[in-house]
């Protein structure tokens, strides 16, 4: 019997319980022995919840019994929820999370203590959701050197691109939209402006390099400047527009990372990765491309990774997982901008001027397009270069068209 | 250090001696231990072949070589495959394989045998090739109660459909350009019958509802009945026509699997699998649909997965991968004819015939249609009953629509 507590009561915690609960026969079959809540940690009381006796609040609690042996960390942020984990590790308790901004910022050193004391520090659920993508990487593209890694990583700007470009609305209805529906918080910073795909191309990149990347060292570019006109003109260039985070290797122990909206052609499988679903494609040596898709959030995904995590720490009490990245050397990681794409351009200016920067370009219109502006696709180039190529243009938009 | 043998030097036998090799690094930071070639077993000289100095033609030299501690039996078949597992099983060796007709069959004896002596037997590379599936299925979606797992499953029919869908290629024309390119054997029976498809939805239903499904027991129907006029009328129902292995829960501890030709709409995922590619739904209970791509065949792909599971066996030597199904009781293999679908029908038959057999169909043509007949998409119907309706009508092709 495995006795674990979960710490955060809310949508990802509060579906952990749920799974564990409704699927108790399969996981004890799975992870060959019984898991049973003991404590779950939150500030607030849940009066008439069918969880409510396990709820607790001194976190000290759970760090003192012995017969927990797996704490579950869905706080969020990076405060108490590293407070946390950091005790219970040092308290001998295996811990898993689906927290991204916490492994992507202090993963190295969280996963540095679980191994100093031989446990494990799990995060499937930190990317990706419920799909199972960590250890795919991990384990079973072992036998590959990944060259590259990307994809749709976050649900909430998938959904407002998708219904930007499905049912014509625009960027602020599409938002209002996710809002009502519960697919993006009051606050919906951190996925519109990339902030937390960011979070996860960093822990992708990480673990597909073995080298630690600073997610402040990573650009983010947002959802915020893709229009209407720009979902159109996409349309005739037969792509959709999709937030990717990309991390790829970019020369012998180099890497860079970045967020950014792409177009992508229809005829990709992430194309059709729509709404809030996630899609990640991974590019191995032997392998060659292997995409895995499912729901990058939610109550009930998130939990089904976070419990895949529980079933294999109960798995693997006193016997390490090796899930683990190396510090980064100076030079490592490097700028984004030296990434070479053919580009999409949208830009209030002359053909003559256009005619002047570019060799060829691929022109597209529809009809109610801007009657100032000119929309066309590139050849590859690094982005300092098309910078300079348009520098006498207003550019009003330019995204990279992944090939 | 970990001495491996490998047993069988064809196209995934050779492919995992190149990949052991050049990523030799790689492996030995994941398996913690590094992997090397001690023999490869196979009845014929290489001369002049990179490996030579390993072949031998001799199994009991490998059986009574305490040093290997890792067969790899990449021979197929399920004769002298089957015989050379067990005794590397029965002589303290772990089995890794990619051999899906011998997992389908006797995987369950094997795993048996495997668990009697605290070994493993692994088989990640017999379905979906290189793809990571039966380990997400096994570990990642542990949490989950599975209740259905469908995909392509095989590359060669998914090539050759591909050439009839965008080339406008005759079957007998696809099917010799899938042969002059290596795609499909010079006897592709076993691919185009739906036999190797079978197979794998075998191992599939085993792993993820926990019970042992015979492939005798499954209906396969394969592509021979699909014709340029079905990929035109499939067309204007915005669908591809894709060869299905299919498994689903049909009761309470009941579940069927078969094999056939689907209509997949556009807007899927699974429609933009082409060429020689595989793609796996899985869908559980917590999680949703989650979707794993990649190539399902080929020698690196494979190699790469026969290569991670080498990985996860040298890593837990004297400790079993939990990765096992029980035998079947009576009565829980299912008619997969009482599953319900709509259905795409083509049938020389007049109007009225169709008018009193069904309620409401969905007619389509195109230009060039045969005069003499009508293409429809029903309602949803189990088999029998869609069956019983066009009882009537000369049915050329029928097949179900994957919704």
């Amino acid at each position: 019997m495995a006795k674990i507590a979960i710490c955060g009561y809310g949508t990802v915690g509060s579906g952990v319980a749920e799974v564990i609960t409704e699927n108790a026969d399969n996981i004890a079959r799975n992870a060959a022995e019984e898991v049973e809540i003991k404590y779950i940690l939150d500030t607030r009381e849940f009066p008439g919840d069918p969880f409510e006796k396990y709820i607790v609040h001194d976190f000290s609690i759970i760090e003192k019994d012995p017969e927990v042996s797996i704490v579950i960390e869905t706080i969020g942020g990076t405060k108490i929820a590293y407070e946390f984990t950091k005790r219970a590790l040092l308290a001998g308790k295996s811990v898993v999370t689906s927290n991204k901004e916490l492994v992507a910022t202090k993963g190295h050193e969280l996963i540095a203590i679980a191994k100093k004391n031989n446990l494990n520090y799990l995060f499937e659920a930190s990317v990706g959701g419920g799909i199972p993508i960590i250890r795919p990487i991990t384990q079973c593209l072992a036998a590959n050197k990944i060259d590259e890694v990307y994809g749709i990583l976050n649900g909430t700007t998938n959904y407002i691109l998708t219904e930007m470009i499905k049912n014509n609305a625009s960027f602020d209805d599409a938002l209002h939209q996710a809002q009502s529906n519960g697919y993006a918080e009051l606050d919906p910073t951190a996925d519109i402006e990339g902030l937390d795909a960011a979070r996860k191309i960093c822990i992708l990149s990480d673990l597909c390099f073995g080298k630690h990347v600073n997610p402040a060292d990573v650009r983010a570019e947002g959802i915020r400047g893709v229009t209407s006109a720009d979902v159109e003109y996409a349309k005739r260039l037969n792509c959709k527009i999709k937030l990717l985070g990309r991390a790829l290797r970019t020369g012998h122990d180099t890497a860079t990372a970045y967020v950014a909206p792409h177009l992508v052609s229809k005829s990709s499988l992430l194309s059709n990765v729509d709404g809030v679903m996630n899609g990640i494609v991974v590019h191995g040596n032997a392998l060659g491309n292997t995409m895995f898709y499912g729901a990058g959030a939610g109550k009930r995904p998130t939990a089904s990774a976070v419990v895949a995590d529980v079933i294999d720490a109960v798995k693997h009490v006193k016997a390490r997982k090796y899930l683990d990245w190396d510090d980064a050397p100076a030079g490592y990681f490097t700028d984004s901008a030296y990434v070479a794409s053919r580009w999409y351009v949208r830009a209030a200016t002359s053909l003559q001027q256009i005619g002047w920067a570019f060799d060829k370009v691929n022109f597209v219109t529809y009809p109610g397009a801007a009657a100032d502006e000119y929309a066309f696709a590139t050849d590859v180039y690094d982005e300092n270069t098309v910078r300079k190529l348009t520098s006498g243009m207003t550019v009003r938009s330019m995204f990279r068209i992944l090939d």
